[in-house]
């Protein structure tokens, strides 16, 4: 595989012993990256990546001089409070920071002198809060998931599974930057117009159906001008990396208010993506056959290479767990609710981004993109809760007496990510955490809105 | 009327001139706002007012000291190269720069030394280009015209007029921030997919139904906190002014993608607006009540309030005219092909600005908001060509031989917007302007995709 390099040797371990534990999410073969600073520190925001338990200040160590040549200028591209001059360098810049990263923070690497400046530059993720990697110029939702797709028709339309473009488009919807906060997000369960069951007439008030949709979310490097098309095979070059993103949804509000223009008030409430970027290198090991079967139709050309059919899937494990108030108060640990791999996605990556800008639309350095919902072939596979309890009417168990057939105030959900296969080392994305306060507006805090803190008991 | 002042007497006339024409846009009772430069000087971007023929530059009025309090940090505010910071000073704010502005710029307002300073703040128009007035975070576009949606609808499916919720609903989705340019803009013809007629298969190619969507755009003021709400009588403070707005359209990639999520290729491709910001004070003469007949559904309460009834409509008229290539070479005037006034439309701008915030949403400054094609209720008055052309079944004629179902290569779209009222001045938008270039990728100029300059025969 053209793609494995160095970096991804098995064999690598880290001077930060932390990272060499078998279920730690950052090893050296990992290197996400996330913007940072030390909590209640009055500090300024800077890039960092992940080492075991550590965060590496990129700033810290770009000051002290331990980057060179094109590594150095995106060190520097790396040390502002946003990621955007990062992200519009390109892959050959994205690569060679990571590989002096690598050899910075292998086992063996650094010299003597780099040894003691390196653990100066260390902060520890416990003592860390985080911000969006990127001032995000525009943000798209696709619906990508043929398991997503065909659960949820089926909840609305037995005779009508998918919309008809669903096949040949990877369907997207322009989303909501303004509301979109990183792991720790909180907000209210927003209110807005929808149908009581057995009435013509809507009323407005609180959802009575709060959804979470389990989606990956791409981060975009150089972007296209507008009119100027993306090839299939040159889209990853346009991808920094990916997180964790949480779409969430009010589903009665969705149903009365998207014929014809789609969601609005169902999804512009809140997103919450998870603060470490996990790059296209790392994750180049996990590599999948694109999964669409013969017997499918064949994707239109632009969307369609040897490439893309060979290797434009992703194995992403994700899981959602389930956090309740009340099991907030006895300590009890969340529990699983589904689990899934990214593998499974109709529509690939490279696809996602070739169809964007086939239209003529521009993206920019930090746009974001959203997978849609991930769900799998099984009912412990799909990637949100209207699916998992079939819309209510089978609640999902959480235990000690607790269901949800939507989710209640109080609520959080949690994702955790990882990627694993025979001859690597197990990679993570981190957790990424959002919850929902009570409708009881206007007197509210939106501290959490923009930034936020992942509690104690849930840091990787 | 509560709303007017002495800004709006009609006894006012300005010591510049040309603003001071029956046919002038730009008379002291306007004093609408843009971002600008001389063409061609390498100058920075700043803050201006119209006046006439001229634009009175606010960043060099400030510096020379012509303001003072709160009219003085505004001018501060509107001196830089977006009006983000304007526009979150809020309605006090904004008013004690027009009064300023008023003050200085009316005959008889000042002094023999201001006037000499102001003389030498003053650019022509014809020397000018334009930017996007504000760093816009995100772009919603609403269907609020009762006429629009009817005639659209009938077009698709006589059976089935409107949306179920179009009359509960301002309705919306969010648009495209990368694409919006200003007066000026070119963009090549949209590739996307579409089904050819009598095909169950789509293709990739060329739009054949390229069409415009007149409208207005407001832009936002003060924002709102995450969760929470913006009252219906408080919205309009929450609106600095108006421009003119071209969301062009692709109906046969809508058509085929926009089934459930609403569309995407078919209208990101770019849109475009008019540089001049008409504020909502000098709008207040041309007020109207709002039009929903009482044999409508009435709004909920939280879109309803007794001002909004009683004055929530503007009588702004707009024409639009398209100039095609063949016009141009032969010097022949571009035609009229509609002419209608947002006076008819179904919602208010203080219902779309309410709904906006009511689901949880944060509006932030210099967040666009569209209104939605902007149609009247006869043929004459339709917002777009789908409407006046009946999807190219009854193509519109320009002359000479020349008719359109939709639009063609080299055609550029012109609107033009004024308001007048017995007893009041009459004040314009100005032009907007809008050009298709052929689909030829992938070697394009993109230099007007984000600004641009008014032809000289189209500026006012």
């Amino acid at each position: 595989m053209e793609y494995l390099n160095h970096t991804h040797d098995i064999n690598a371990s880290s001077w930060v012993t932390s990272a060499n534990a078998a279920e730690s999410h950052f090893p050296v073969q990992n290197l996400p990256f996330a913007i940072f600073r030390r909590k209640a520190s009055g500090e300024r925001w800077r890039g960092g990546v992940a080492i075991g338990d550590q965060i590496l200040d990129i700033a810290n160590a770009y000051h002290r001089n331990l980057f060179a040549g094109a590594a150095r200028d995106a060190a520097s591209a790396a040390s502002q409070e946003a990621f955007n001059d990062l992200f519009a360098l390109g892959p050959s810049a994205w690569q060679a920071l990571r590989h002096a990263l690598f050899a910075l923070m292998r086992q063996g690497g650094p010299s003597d002198t780099q040894m003691s400046t390196l653990r100066e530059c260390l902060v520890e993720q416990a003592d860390a809060e985080y911000n969006l990697p990127a001032r995000i110029g525009d943000y798209t939702d696709y619906f990508t998931s043929l398991d997503h797709a065909v659960n949820c028709g089926r909840l609305f339309d037995p005779a009508n599974e998918l919309p008809p473009s669903f096949r040949w488009i990877p369907m997207a919807y322009h989303g909501r930057v303004s509301t979109i906060g990183v792991a720790g997000q909180t907000f209210r369960r927003p209110k807005g117009q929808f149908l009581p069951t057995g009435s013509r007439e809507p009323i407005y008030q609180p959802t009575l159906k709060l959804d979470y949709e389990c989606e990956l979310g791409m981060f975009i490097g150089p972007g296209n001008q507008a009119g100027e098309r993306i090839s299939i095979d040159d889209a990853e070059n346009h991808i920094f990396g990916l997180c964790m993103l949480n779409d969430w949804s009010a589903r009665d509000i969705q149903a009365w208010e998207m014929n014809p223009l789609g969601p609005f008030h169902a999804k512009n409430f809140a997103t919450t993506i998870s603060p470490w970027i996990v790059t296209m290198e790392a994750l180049a090991p996990y590599r999948k056959p694109a999964v669409r079967a013969d017997s499918e139709p064949q994707p239109l050309s632009y969307l369609d290479s040897t490439e893309n059919r060979s290797s434009g899937a992703f194995d992403i494990r994700l899981e959602v767990f389930i956090e309740s108030e009340t099991m907030r108060a006895n300590g009890r640990k969340a529990p699983l609710v589904s689990a899934t791999s990214f593998e499974h996605q109709y529509w690939t990556l490279a696809q996602m981004v070739t169809h964007h800008a086939a239209g003529g639309c521009a993206l920019r350095p930090g746009d974001l993109l959203g997978t849609g919902t991930i769900s799998g072939p099984t009912r412990i596979e799909a990637g949100a809760l209207i699916e998992l309890g079939l819309a209510g009417r089978e609640p999902v168990q959480l235990g000690d007496g607790e269901e949800r057939g939507f989710l209640a105030d109080g609520d959080a959900v949690i994702f955790e990510g990882h990627c694993e296969r025979d001859g690597f080392v197990r990679i993570g994305f981190g957790k990424n955490y959002g919850r929902v306060l009570p409708a009881v507006a206007p007197s509210i805090d939106t501290a959490g809105a923009s930034r936020g803190e992942t509690p104690e008991h849930l840091s990787v």
